[in-house]
This record gives structure tokens, C-alpha cells and sequence, in this order.
């Protein structure tokens, strides 16, 4: 695999881009009229200053239908770096109507991490043909990468880094990097190694370069290192990586041995996606990917409405327990809403804070119960102050005192509840080791629908409003 | 402002975390049982092997009432490197009870762009203190980065770095960088200068190291590179970083000169936090920090939920419309909460990928169009799906078609309004400026509520079921 070149980066010209570093419509519009008409050349020339990014970008803004032909139109400027930064959907559609040679071709120029993403995602067989059509380094290094589960280290890794011996000096390294033309070009530090090429320290370059080249390695180099085991998840890379402020890491093998290293770069896009998820997750909107087919999405999306209608069922089943008291005094059916959606909008707080505390690490065994007691008194002062507007408005409009004070008790109860379900439900199921963003929003609301219709439905029937 | 130690990054042992790399509960009890005995001897001889973000994490732990006591114990621990790593508000609270001297010894040692996160928070005269205690150099550094807005590059930036002019070689730069003692040791690429201080390319450590002594720096350089405008909101440079995956980006002033750079892991939080506050946006729990005041968590909910209850109210407003037919027939009651909540929840869907995608640039003026398009399908195909099954399950239950088919024709009918509200809201609101995550959800959830009472009840009247 030979290295990426030195001046490849070339950032879009300003002005194709708006504020955002979004590219602006017109241009996109501009490039998909050319290539409509036909006219190739045209499309290729506005598209060729693009930084990968861009052009990746443009490719996803393109209509589905249109995307063969723009790709046709400026094949040549898809390479792996675009295509590394392409969505997987848009990616995997483009790559599968490429021959497997020209996807060796592609996968021959790029860092190994890279080349796996592109590789990863297709077909058992064409994967096979691609295989064969690299040669034998870069094989045994994709193999190897593929060898490790997806959404772990070892497929986030490269193995293209630079691995010194401990005895060596920072004149013996300047050399090695000088003299090796096989070597990398694009690293941040370099890791020392013990002969069984077990990692010992860590060196940034700029430790190198400031120091005499007769000064020995291991005078220079970090000892405590944040070591990457293969197998671990790429959440926890992203977590280690964001936490200790690291700019690259050694990765290892069960056996302790320097397998490859990741920068921070790659994990970037993860660490971004694992927060962006969460909002995703608890909606039940999937991955949200707005590039995966529809009917995938439809299915996502369906399996979580179907359980909410279960609990929509569950809490009406609640309304059905009172229809006597509801045919005698309609005025209930009118209220009761704004009880369970009062709670369902408390708790969908508190789960939300919750959810991103157990994500970030901030909420853990240590402080759980300072965190409940904490959303219980925000949940006293929320319910008492709502309790008190509700059943003032109450009175104020239907001048019925045992309506006021059923409907404020009611909601003071239901914000209760809210906040408890909204700390206890997630917090026990992160400790039963499930994520809390996927299921905790049904339960929630479950919890704060059941319990609002039940709490004023219920007191109102105790106090005899609808007799 | 001396430059930070090349040994100082010290991790955790591994027995002390979790395998989320998160302290034991066990450590953090034993820690503060030492501090709560008295023994700070104990207490500091446990916490000196961690990470300094650890140590962070541990102060943040720690009960509100125990962090003097505990600080105490380990003050001289707490240094720039764990205050930097530290939540702001606990950090302001520990900062608060330093005498400004200390506060300016601890500034001294760090990088700008951690001195001014530590400073930022200060009152103006507390401020102006630990300024004055400064020596000149720092003082000046640090009042220029205070002079740009808060939350822009300007705060962000670190002002050490190394800038070399155009027409140096290779081996000028070695020399220059192993002679100076007074440089910075902590950097990831140089910075190439033309005589006016105006940025002309970047050279990564790598590619230097790489060289010959004898080639021209301005032969290894990029030319193209990202800048990054030193007004800039930190929103966009976490992007900018995000996008053409930086490691280090070059921070120029209005007339386009050179002055600082900010480095990726100066971003990274930023990236995460920006990915993750859209659902505390959308739940309307402000910025859902766990160590704010309570208080402030209390006014920031209630003010959302008081606008909730306003469009609670409205949404009870139409089911008044109705209370004659809910008298007649209270079923209508006991249904009409599952039509409205399954509108809610595939609002929410649609919401939540709307503002992830629109947050993350995937969704621009170049496909709107065919989002809604989209969105609109899966509205459909969910809205006949559910329809079908509530039609059925009614049908079932109750056996009466008319009410079969009202609740299956209202479920469609909300859905679409959900598909609709949900993907048109956030894009207007994002055209007009205003962050979608904020107030998008309001309004979809007064959409998908009054429609779909609207809907069920004015449906189930038209056809008579209440009469």
C-alpha cells in the first residue's frame, strides 16, 4: 500500500462554499445541469478544485437517480479519500457498480483503515475478487483488519506507523525516517517498542525535533501510554481518545504486541456520531441515516410505533376504567391530556439529561443516588409550580374548587413520577448493561401516561367529581 | 507563560477505572472516607498516580459539600492541566475559593487557551486581579484572547506555536527548533509565514522529519490549508475541524496575520458536545449539565414546560369542541389519546433525524425538497401500517366499523401531519436563523396533538358515532 501523497488536501475555494462550509446550491445545481446535459468536461472542471470532503458531500446531495452518471462524469476525482468520507449507504451503492479491480485499485492507494471501510461492506465474493487483485502486503494487512469484529479497534486502525527500537537515538531516527522511502509520510508520533515489539513510550515529533541527536529515545518518550487493545469497541476508542486528549494510539494485541495505531482524525467522525445517536435512539428513529433506503427506515421506525401503541393501548385501557365518571362529566376527558402530557414532556427532560450523563461518563455508580435525589427535588419544584398554575387555571375558568385540587394533585403526582422513571428507568438499564438511549423512552412515557390518567381520573373519582 | 512538561501525562492505573475507563465507585469512596477521617495524606497518596482528567472527574464526583475538604487534601494536584479538563460550573466553584495569586501561579503555567477557560468564568474584578499578578508577557497574551467573544476561536486558540518564514530550509528549522529553549514542545506542525505574518502553508512534523536538511521548507509545505478566522464561533471551527479532519489549523486575525493555532483535541469536546446538546435542545432541558445549580435547572424546564402547557391547553381546547359527543359516547374519550400519541411519536422520529441531519450539513437547500418527498412516503406507508392495525384491533374490540374506520382514517391522517410538521418546522426554523433543536419540538407536538383530536373527534362526529 503505498503512502498518500504529500499535497493531495486541497480545500474547496471559498466561494463554493456558504458560511457553513456547506457547498451552496447553485453550484451543486451548476455541476447536476452539466451533467444532465452531457456535458462531462463542464462538471469535471467545476468539480475538480473540490476538497474530498466536497466531493463527497456533492455526491450525497445528488439525487440517487443522478448519481451514476455524475460519477461517470468525474470518476477520475472519486478516489479513496472520497470515497472514505462518503456515507455508507451512498458509498456501498457507487462501489457495487465498480468493477472489482478498479476497487482494488482504489483500496491499493489508501491507509489501511480506509481500505477496510470501503471493503467491509461488500459482498462476500466481490470482497473475495478484490482480495485477489491486491497484492500480497496489502492483502495480508486488509485480511488481518477484516480478521477483527467490525466496530472495533482493529478495523479503525492503520497499520502504516513508525515503531523504533528503545536503544535507539533521536539521531538514529531522523535517519531511519530520512533513509526508508518506504515508510508512512502522514503520523504525529511515534511509538517505541521492546524487542518482542511490545510498545514501552510514546514520542511526539515534536519531542524529536527539539531535542540533540545524540540524546537516546528513551529519554524523550512518554512512558505511561494509553494502550488500544484490538477487540476493543470503537465507542470506547472514541470515549479513551476524547478523555485523554489524544492525538494518536498504539493499538495491541491480546499478546501486548504493537498491531497498528489510530489517529485522532479517524475516530472523530465516531465520537460525533455516538453523541448525535442518542437523540436518534430515543425517538426511535434508527440510525436517522437520511441516506438508507426507504423501506428500511419504514421498518425501523414501524417496530418502535408498534410498541408504542402498546403502551398507547395500555394507558387508554386506564381512560377505559373511568368511562362511567368520563359520560357523566366530559369536562375529564377535556383536562386529562394535559396531565399525561405534562408528565410525558418532564420525563422526556430528565431522560434526556440522564441519557447524555450516562453517556459522557459523568453519571456513574458514585453519584447515581445524588442524581435521583437531585431530579426529585427539580421534579417537586416543577410539579408544585405547574400543580399550582393548572389548578388555578381550573378554577378561573370552570370555578369547580374539587376540580382545581384534583388536577393540581394530579399533576404534582404525575412530574413525580416523571422525574423518578426518568433517572431509575435508564440508570437501570445502563447497569443491566442495555443501552438506556434505545429503551428507556417507552417506559417513560408508559409510566407517565398510565400514571396521569390514573392519578386525575382516579382522584377525581375518589373526590366524586364525575357522581 | 512556560510550556508544560514532557512527562506530565500520567494515566490512570488500570485498577482504578472501570472498563468504561470511568474511577471505580469503590476508589472514589475510599478516597473521600480519607478525606472524611481527616487523613489527607491517604487521600493524596491514592489520587497522585491518576490522569489528570481523572483527578477532574474525580473533584466532580465528589459531593458538592465534600469538594472543599477533598480539594484540601489534594491541592497541590489540582493544577491547570485537571482544572482544565474540569465542568465549568464545579470548576468555577474551586476557583472561586483561590486567593487570585494562586489562581495566577496555576494560569502561568498553562496555555492560553486553558489560562482563558480558567479566567472567562471570573468576576470582572477578580479578573482584573489575577491579570495584574501575571507577568507582562502572559497579561498580554491573555488580554487579547479575552478581547475576542466568548465561544469563538479567539478564546479558543493556544498563541505558543511555531512559525517559520518561507525561504527557510529544512535544517533552519532543526536548528532553530532544537536552539530555542523558549519555544513550545507541544505542537503538531509548523506554520509557514510570509514577512507580513500571514499564513502561506503548513508542513506536518512528519514531513519534516522525512526531509533532507537542505530542502526548502516551502518545497514540503501545504499551501492549501484551512484558516481559520479568529472571530470565528466554535461551533463552526469544531465542524471545520470535523470535516477536513485537522489535527492543527492556523488562527488569523482580520488582516489575515497569524495569530495562534487551536489543535484538535482543543475541539474534540466541542464536536461531542455540540453532537450531543441537541437532545437536551429538544427535550427543553437547557444545557442539561448535571453539576448546575439546581435552581437554574428549575427555571430552565419550567420555562419549556410552561410553554408546553400553553400548547397543552390549546390541544384540550379542541377536545371541548367535543364534549357533547365524549357525554353521548365516552369511548371516543378512552381512544383519542392513542391517535394523538402516536402522532407525537412519529413527529419525534422525523424531528429528531431532521435536526441531526440539518446539525451535521447533510441536509441543505440542495435536498429539502426531496427530504420532505421522503419523509412524506415513510409517513405514508407508517400512517396505512398503524391505520390498518388500530382499524382492526377497534374493530375487534369493539365491533363497531364506523369507530374502525374514524380511528384508522385519523391515524393516517395525524401521521402525515407528523411526517409533514416534522420535517418543515425545523427546515423553516433553520432558514430564519433560529436552531431548530430549540423550538422545533413545541410545535410539532401542538401539530401532531390538535390534529389529531381534531381529526378523531371532528371525523367521529361527521360520520354521527356520537350522536
Amino acid at each position: 500500500m503505498s503512502d498518500t501523497e504529500l499535497h493531495e488536501d486541497t480545500p474547496a475555494p471559498e466561494s463554493e462554499l456558504d458560511e457553513d462550509d456547506r457547498l451552496k446550491p447553485e453550484f451543486v445545481s451548476a455541476v447536476l445541469e452539466a451533467v444532465a446535459a452531457g456535458d462531462a468536461e463542464a462538471a469535471r472542471a467545476r468539480v475538480a478544485p473540490l476538497h474530498p470532503a466536497d466531493i463527497a458531500d456533492l455526491v450525497e446531495l445528488t439525487p440517487a437517480e443522478l448519481r451514476p452518471a455524475l460519477a461517470a462524469a468525474i470518476s477520475d476525482l472519486i478516489d479513496g479519500d472520497v470515497l472514505a468520507e462518503m456515507n455508507d449507504w451512498v458509498r456501498e451503492a457507487l462501489v457495487d457498480a465498480l468493477e472489482p479491480h478498479q476497487v482494488a485499485n482504489i483500496a491499493a492507494e489508501l491507509d489501511t483503515d480506509d481500505a477496510v471501510a470501503i471493503i467491509e461492506d461488500m459482498d462476500f465474493e466481490d470482497q473475495r475478487e478484490v482480495l485477489r487483485a491486491l497484492d500480497p502486503d496489502d492483502r495480508a494487512a486488509i485480511e488481518e483488519a477484516l480478521s477483527y469484529p467490525e466496530e472495533t479497534a482493529g478495523r479503525l486502525m492503520q497499520r502504516e506507523m513508525i515503531a523504533v527500537p528503545e536503544h535507539w537515538t533521536v539521531g538514529n531516527v531522523l535517519d531511519y525516517l530520512r533513509a526508508d522511502e518506504e515508510l508512512t509520510t502522514d503520523f504525529w508520533e511515534i511509538f517505541v517498542v521492546d524487542p518482542a515489539h511490545r510498545p514501552v513510550g510514546t514520542c511526539m515529533l515534536s519531542w524529536i525535533l527539539r531535542s540533540p541527536r545524540a540524546v537516546s529515545v528513551s529519554d524523550v518518550m512518554k512512558r505511561e501510554q494509553t494502550l488500544i487493545p484490538a477487540d476493543m469497541d470503537q465507542e470506547e476508542v472514541a470515549l479513551r481518545f476524547q478523555k485523554y486528549a489524544l492525538i494518536s494510539a498504539a493499538v495491541v494485541d491480546s499478546g501486548g504486541r504493537l498491531v497498528g495505531m489510530i489517529t485522532v482524525d479517524d475516530v472523530v467522525h465516531i465520537i460525533s456520531e455516538e453523541a448525535g445517536e442518542d437523540i436518534l435512539r430515543l425517538s426511535g428513529a434508527g440510525e436517522g441515516d437520511i441516506n438508507e433506503p426507504v423501506l428500511l427506515t419504514v421498518r425501523t421506525r414501524l417496530t418502535w410505533l408498534f410498541v408504542n401503541l402498546g403502551t398507547a393501548m395500555l394507558a387508554a385501557s386506564v381512560v377505559g376504567l373511568f368511562q362511567g365518571e368520563i359520560a357523566k362529566f366530559a369536562l375529564l376527558a377535556v383536562l386529562m391530556p394535559i396531565v399525561s402530557g405534562m408528565g410525558g414532556n418532564a420525563g422526556t427532560q430528565t431522560l434526556a439529561v440522564v441519557v447524555r450523563a450516562l453517556a459522557t461518563n459523568q453519571l456513574t455508580e458514585s453519584n447515581t443516588l445524588r442524581m435521583i435525589f437531585r431530579e426529585f427535588r427539580i421534579a417537586a419544584a416543577n410539579g408544585a409550580t405547574l400543580g399550582i398554575a393548572i389548578g388555578t387555571g381550573t378554577m378561573l375558568i370552570y370555578g369547580i374548587p374539587a376540580l382545581a385540587l384534583v388536577i393540581a394533585a394530579a399533576m404534582v403526582i404525575n412530574n413525580l413520577i416523571a422525574g423518578l422513571a426518568g433517572v431509575l428507568i435508564p440508570v437501570t438499564l445502563d447497569r443491566l448493561r442495555i443501552d438506556p438511549a434505545v429503551s428507556s423512552a417507552v417506559f417513560v412515557t408508559m409510566m407517565t401516561d398510565v400514571m396521569g390518567f390514573l392519578s386525575f381520573l382516579g382522584l377525581a373519582t375518589l373526590v366524586g367529581i364525575g357522581g
